[in-house]
C-alpha cells in the first residue's frame, strides 16, 4: 500500500472574503526523504486555524512575512510527532509545534529556521501545545503585560475577547487585578466572557453601540485596549480613551478578509491631547522569554485562574471550512483540526 | 490721559483656513484691578505665535483644552513684566512667561493655574524666553528624548523641520549622535536645514516626493519620526519606517486650518509587523524635569549646537497676520511678536 501525503494548496489569492474555492486538495504519493544533519521528520496531527493566515494569503509584498505561493500548501501553526530525527534536541517520538504546511508530512530544520521550532514538553497534549500554552497565549502574555502594561485598578477593554488571544488577554489582566471589558459577537459569547472568564462586562458589537457601550462602562475612560478586530471598534476606543492610554495592536480581524487595510484613528491630534501611546507587536520579539511566561501560564491554569475554550474539528479536508468559520465568528474557541 | 488694554478678540470661528475677519480689535480703558493674594499684574510685551493655537479657536470639545471663547480675546504662550504683586515668587520688575491672552494687561495667579507661570531668569531677554528656551523648545526636548528615544546612530526624521519645535528636536537628535532628516517646505528652509542646523539632508515637500526621497535617504528605514505635520508626511514616512520604529506625535499642523482632522495611518498591520510605536504627548507631562532640560538646552547654546531662528514683527496691531503667515510658509523662524 502506498503511504499518500495529503496536502492543502493555494488554489488563488483571495478577494476580499476567502472562500472554499481559494484553497484546493492534493495528494501524492510520500516516500520518507533522507534527512540532513540537523533535520527532522513530522508526522502533522493538530493544525491550528488563526486569522492572521489570511494575511499570508495575500500577495507578496502586502504583509511583513513571506506570502503563500500559489499553488503551494498554507502554512500555519501546527503540532506533530517526529517520525524520523536527525537532530538530538527532537528524538523520535516527541512532539513539535512550529509554522508548518497544511500536509501530513514536513521535514523542518529546527536549528537553522527562522520560527520557533518548539518541542512539546512530555505529558503535554498536542492540543493543549497549540492551545492554552500555544503561540497564541504567549501573544495575548506579551502584548497585554509588555505593550499594554496595565497596573492593577485600572481599566482594560479587549476586542475579540472570546478567540483565542483575547481571551487569554483578558484573562492576564483580570488576574494581574485590572477590571476587565470584552468586546466580542454575539450575546452567546458575550455571557460567556462574564461567567466562564470572570471578566467585569462584556459588549456585544454585534447587537450594541459600541462606543455608547464604552462610555457608561468607563467613564474614566480606557487605560488599556487589547486590540484583536481594529477598524470601527478602535474608534469606538479612541473616543472613550482615558488620558495616557495605551493601546496594544495584535491584530486587525476586521480587514483581514477585506482589499482594504485597517486604518488608524481618524484625528492623530486626540493621540496628542490624551497622550495616547499605540504599539503594534509580534511575539517573536519576547520568545527569550517565552519559558517564564509559559511557567506563569501554567500555574494559572492550575490555579482555575486561566480558562481556554478550544473548538476542535476532526478531519484534514475539514481545514478550509474550518479556517473560513473564524470569518464568520462560527467557531466557539480557539478552532483546531485534527487532521 | 487714559491708559488703554488694546486687545485681539475672536470674532468668529473659522471654517477651514482661519483669515483676518475671524479677529477683532478692541481697545478699552485701562484701570489696574485690586489684585487678590498670590495674583501679579503683568504687562505684556512678546506674544509667541504658535499653530497649536488654531485648535484653541475651534467649537469646544473638539481638543482637550478649553476653546477661546466667542468674542474672547485669543490666547497664547507670551511674556511680560510684572508691574504689581501680591505673589513674592514674581516682585515687580521681574520678567514671566505663561499662556496669556492677547491683550496688554493680564492679571495671572501663578499658585493656581492649571497652566505654567514661569518666572524668567534675570538678565534673560523676553524673546529667548518664549523662543530658544521656550516651551516650544522643550516640547521638542522631550518629545526627541523621552517619547522618540533615539539612540546614537538611528536615522530620526523631524516634520516642520525648520519650525520653532521642530528645529529645536531636530538638534537635539543630532546633538546626541544621530542621523538627522527634516522635512520643511521650500528649497530656502532645506538649504537652512543643512548649512546652518547641520542636519544630514533635508526633503522639500513642496517640491518633492517625500516617500521616494526617505526611500533614497534611509534604505534601512526610519527609525525615529518627530511629526509636526501628519496627513500625507505620516503616511510618507510610515511606507519607510524600521522595525521598531517609534514615532512621537507633536502636532498635526496639516489639519488645524482645516475642518477635518488628520487621520492615523493608513494600515494598522503596518504597525503590527514593523512594531511600531506611536505616541502623542504633550509638554506639560514632563514640567517637572524642566529645569534639567533648560540647563541642557543652554550649554548645548553656549557651546554654538543650538541655532535657533526668531521672526520677530513690532507692532500689536500685527498680531493676527503673523498668526496668519504660520499656516502659509510666511514665517521664517519662530514667529515672535512684540506688543
Amino acid at each position: 500500500m502506498t503511504t499518500l501525503n495529503r496536502r492543502w494548496l493555494l488554489a488563488r489569492r483571495p478577494r476580499g472574503r476567502a472562500t472554499v474555492d481559494d484553497f484546493r486538495y492534493d495528494e501524492q504519493p510520500f516516500t520518507p526523504p533522507d534527512l540532513a544533519d540537523g533535520q527532522v521528520l513530522v508526522r502533522t496531527r493538530v493544525f491550528s486555524c488563526a486569522p492572521t493566515m489570511r494575511n499570508w494569503m495575500n500577495e507578496p509584498g502586502r504583509s511583513y512575512r513571506a506570502s503563500i505561493g500559489l499553488g503551494e500548501p498554507i502554512i500555519g501553526v501546527a503540532a506533530g510527532v517526529v517520525i524520523a530525527s536527525r537532530n538530538p534536541r527532537f528524538p523520535v517520538g516527541c512532539g513539535v509545534s512550529a509554522v508548518m504546511r497544511w500536509e501530513d508530512y514536513t521535514v523542518l530544520s529546527p536549528d537553522t529556521t527562522a520560527t520557533p521550532v518548539l518541542r512539546v514538553p512530555d505529558g503535554m497534549a498536542l492540543e493543549d501545545a497549540l492551545g492554552v500554552f500555544g503561540l497564541n497565549s504567549l501573544t495575548a502574555y506579551f502584548g497585554m503585560l509588555r505593550v499594554g502594561e496595565p497596573k492593577p485598578g485600572e481599566t482594560v477593554v479587549v476586542s475579540g475577547a472570546a478567540g483565542s488571544t483575547g481571551s487569554v488577554a483578558a484573562q492576564v489582566a483580570r488576574n494581574i487585578g485590572c477590571r476587565v471589558i470584552g468586546i466580542a459577537g454575539g450575546a452567546t459569547k458575550c455571557a460567556r466572557l462574564v461567567e466562564d472568564l470572570g471578566l467585569d462586562a462584556a459588549i456585544d458589537y454585534k447587537s450594541e453601540d459600541v462606543s455608547a457601550r464604552l462610555k457608561e462602562l468607563c467613564p474614566d475612560g480606557v487605560n488599556v485596549f487589547y486590540d484583536n478586530v481594529g477598524g470601527d471598534i478602535l474608534h469606538a476606543v479612541m473616543d472613550n480613551v482615558a488620558v495616557h492610554a495605551r493601546i496594544a495592536v495584535c491584530g486587525q480581524v476586521a480587514a483581514y478578509d477585506s482589499d482594504q487595510p485597517a486604518p488608524g484613528p481618524r484625528d492623530m491630534m486626540k493621540l496628542v491631547y490624551w497622550r495616547v501611546r499605540i504599539q503594534g507587536f509580534v511575539m517573536g520579539d519576547y520568545a527569550h522569554d517565552a519559558p517564564a511566561a509559559l511557567e506563569q501560564l501554567r500555574t494559572w491554569r492550575d490555579e482555575g485562574r486561566l480558562a481556554y475554550r478550544i473548538d476542535l474539528r476532526e478531519g484534514f479536508d475539514q481545514l478550509p471550512g474550518a479556517f473560513l468559520d473564524l470569518f464568520t465568528g462560527g467557531n466557539d474557541g480557539a478552532l483546531l483540526v485534527r487532521g
